[in-house]
This record gives C-alpha cells, sequence and structure tokens, in this order.
C-alpha cells in the first residue's frame, strides 16, 4: 500500500491525480494539497472513504510547508511517506517574448515553480526517507527544455520556461544528493492538457489522459531513472512531429 | 571601432575584461558597470584616456538600469552600442548540498544572475539595434549545465546552478527572438578563474587567461553562434578530464 503527497490539487492535473491514485486498490492515503479546497476536491474528498486527505499548504509561505509537513507526519502515525508530486506551478503570457517579460512573473514564477518545490522537498525528506518508495516527482514541461526551445517558440511563457530549466536542474541536484539513500527522484512533463493552465481549448491531451500517463511513469520508475527528465507515453501522439509528440522518451535538457 | 559595455567590473573577471580591452586598439569606448567605483576600476579608468567609462548600475534596481541606459545614449551621442556582456553574478556556499540551500540564497541569485540580466539585456537594445555587431554575451558557468551536473557534485553551489541553467535557457529565448534583427546572443562559461567569486587558492586558471579566452569567443562569434552554450578554449586545457576542460567545444545544455 502506497501513501502520496500532491501538490496543487484543487484543479488541474493535480486533482485528476488525486482523483485517479483515489480509485486504485494499491493506495493508502493521498494527501492532497491546496491553498483552499475547491468544490472539486471537496466533492473529491468526501467520497474516497477517507482515502484522499486534504493538506493545507500556500506553497510560497515556508512556515505553512513546514505546518504541512506536521500535519502529514500526524496523520501518518509513524510510517513513512512513500512518494511526492511536486505538481503545483503557475506561468506568465507574454505574448510579445522573453524581452517584454516581468520582473514580478519572473520573480513569482521561480518562487512557485521552483524554490516551493525545494522547501517541500526539504520539509517532507524525513518522511519519504521512512517510506518504502522513496520517490519525488517534480512535474515540469517540455517547455523547460532547452534543447527544445526552438520547437517551443510560440508559447507565450518565456519566465516558465526558464523557472522549468531551473526546476530541471533543483531536479538532478537532489537526485545526486539522495542517490545513495535509495532515492529516485526525477522530473516528467505531463504533456499539453486541457486545463486552466495549459488551456481548454487547444491543448493537446484530455487532463485525464496526461494524468494517466504520469502515473504509469511514476509507477514504473525505478532508481535507474534517477536524474532524468521524463516525457510521458501517448499512443496515439507518439510518431507526432515537433511540439506535441509524446513517445515516452526522455526529452534533452 | 567598437563600444562594450560590461557590467560587474569592480573587480574579477569584468574587471580583467575590460582592461584587456582598453588596451585594444580596435575599441573605441568601454562602458563599466558596478554598483561602487573599486580602486582597481578607477585606476583602469585614470589610465584609459577617456576609453573607459564608468557607468553607475545596481543590477537589482529597474530604476538604476534604466537610468544607466540613459546615460549611455548619452554617451554615445547617436551611435549605437557594438556589445553587451552580461557579467555581473554571485553565488552561493552550500556545502551540505541542494536540500540545505536557503530560500534567501535562491531569491537573491535568480535576481542578480537573471532578472537582472533580463532587464539590462531589456534597456539595452534598443541601442544594441543600432549598434555594427548587435552581439550580446552572457556569462554562464559550466556549472548550469544540467548534462554535466554529475562533474560538478562538489561545487558547493546549487542556487548558483540553478541560477545559470535559467539564465541559459533565458539566452536561447532571447537569441530566438532577436535572430531575425541581426543579433547574435550566447553564453559563454569563463572558466573556473581564480578570483574572489572563483577562490583564488583552488581555482584553475589566471583570470587574465580566462578574460583573453572569452574576448577570443566574443570576437570571433558569428551569427550562426547565435543561440549557443560556449566553452572557453585553453590550449594546455583542452584534454584535460571532467571539470576543468576548456577544449571551446560547446557543452551540454
Amino acid at each position: 500500500m502506497t501513501s502520496y503527497l500532491i501538490t496543487g490539487c484543487s484543479r488541474g492535473i493535480g486533482l485528476e491525480l488525486a482523483t485517479q491514485l483515489a480509485s486504485s486498490s494499491d493506495v493508502s492515503t493521498i494527501f492532497a494539497t491546496a491553498r483552499k479546497e475547491s468544490p472539486a476536491l471537496k466533492d473529491l474528498i468526501q467520497k474516497s472513504n477517507g482515502r484522499v486527505v486534504l493538506i493545507h499548504l500556500e506553497a510560497t509561505d515556508s512556515s505553512s510547508i513546514k505546518q504541512a509537513a506536521v500535519d502529514v507526519k500526524k496523520a501518518l502515525g509513524g510510517n513513512g511517506l512513500d512518494v511526492l508530486i511536486n505538481n503545483a506551478g503557475i506561468q506568465d503570457y507574454t505574448p510579445k517574448g522573453p524581452s517584454t517579460m516581468s520582473a514580478d512573473d519572473m520573480t513569482n514564477i521561480f518562487s512557485t515553480n521552483v524554490i516551493a518545490v525545494h522547501l517541500i522537498t526539504q520539509a517532507f525528506l524525513p518522511l519519504l526517507e521512512k517510506g518504502n518508495l522513496k520517490k519525488i516527482v517534480n512535474v515540469t514541461s517540455t517547455l523547460g527544455s532547452i534543447g527544445l526551445a526552438g520547437t517551443f517558440l510560440q508559447a507565450p511563457t518565456p519566465a516558465y520556461k526558464i523557472s522549468k530549466a531551473a526546476l530541471n536542474m533543483l531536479t538532478v541536484q537532489y537526485a545526486y544528493q539522495q542517490a545513495d539513500a535509495g532515492f529516485t527522484i526525477f522530473c516528467i512533463s505531463p504533456g499539453w492538457l486541457k486545463t486552466d493552465l495549459g488551456g481548454v481549448d487547444y491543448a493537446d491531451l484530455e487532463v485525464g489522459v496526461g494524468a494517466k500517463a504520469v502515473l504509469d511513469k511514476v509507477s514504473a520508475a525505478t532508481k535507474n531513472d534517477n536524474g532524468t527528465f521524463m516525457n510521458i507515453h501517448v499512443k496515439e501522439y507518439e510518431n507526432a512531429e515537433g511540439a506535441n509528440i509524446y513517445d515516452g522518451k526522455n526529452p534533452p535538457w
């Protein structure tokens, strides 16, 4: 039986990851963090027979993060946490390109997408060390691949792209640091999903398809995947070209 | 005759770049920015016959950046700026590794090493568009190569590494955006230099060697190098292995 903590569960892929895991018989508890419980998350929790547990967490507030770790520790009653999925993230909309980015966007997005992931990982490391799987999954994006930057020129989110390249570096450093302790730490791009963040009208994939593909990778991951950058595998898109290829192969950094 | 603006000239490689350019007959003016004029920079300026011009610039203060652009525009008297070298940077000292990074370090280093580079580039773009060379050089580090992270495990600067990966992504995005306008925008690792930042006792190269190798790359760069990540070429180190290889080949992202 596996325990998960997933950040950013009020909507989008976080909510969908929690929903899919809630119906799996291998899962003991899903700690679903949110700044504020959305109606959809409340509904999921009510129907989950105690399996999905709300954890209040403000990603940019270090004392909130520490309190969340205390709350989860108490709920686990001496057991460890098996899997941490750092999913919460924000993005900019900068249609005129990088030279028009706002410094505030850069600061805020780095704070949520990188610093918060670090602080959350740091806070939950002691519980993960006691867990059976020791997996840390950082939700990144192929938009954070510097090598693929030419492919994603049209995506109007330069500050988000910078934050995801930075997150990838954070991930790899943690992976090296925790390798000897038996951790599997990697980042994964969930695809361009029909969510509020991805855009409901134009995105490639239903959120359920992306979430399932992420969970497939998470459960299959072994120590050999420590420090990697994964892409999801969706059969209908494995031979696509350019931006919307989901072939399950690791993208370049 | 070429004009340069170099940030972070009070010491280290910035001061050395300005010093070497000041003795080149191809150079018209070197705008040397500093928060505060150091005795060494003052000395260089006094001996330069007006060739090296002090520009006050606080990298983390957007109004200071805008004022610096006004000052340089005035000094150029209608001419453009040919080369911008974003050199100013700071780093952390985090010997216990990424899980012990301070959030303040991450914020401050991202602000100086990434956001300030963006704001300075943005502020000087109009002058660079009028320049003859349209080169923007961002001083990065092989420590910012995610692909080489395993090589640099021992370097106790996780927040700096993250900032340089982010800077590389910023650089590539600018390179794509400005390519059609004739720009050559790249990042370059100057090597591990005997400076206050690099550490005088242990670093590989004298600052003069690194600065010369950077300037060799800057002057040789053509539009084909737009969007690349360069390493310096130092003959004695071209066959070295691991961390201290300076073979002039582009590192992985």
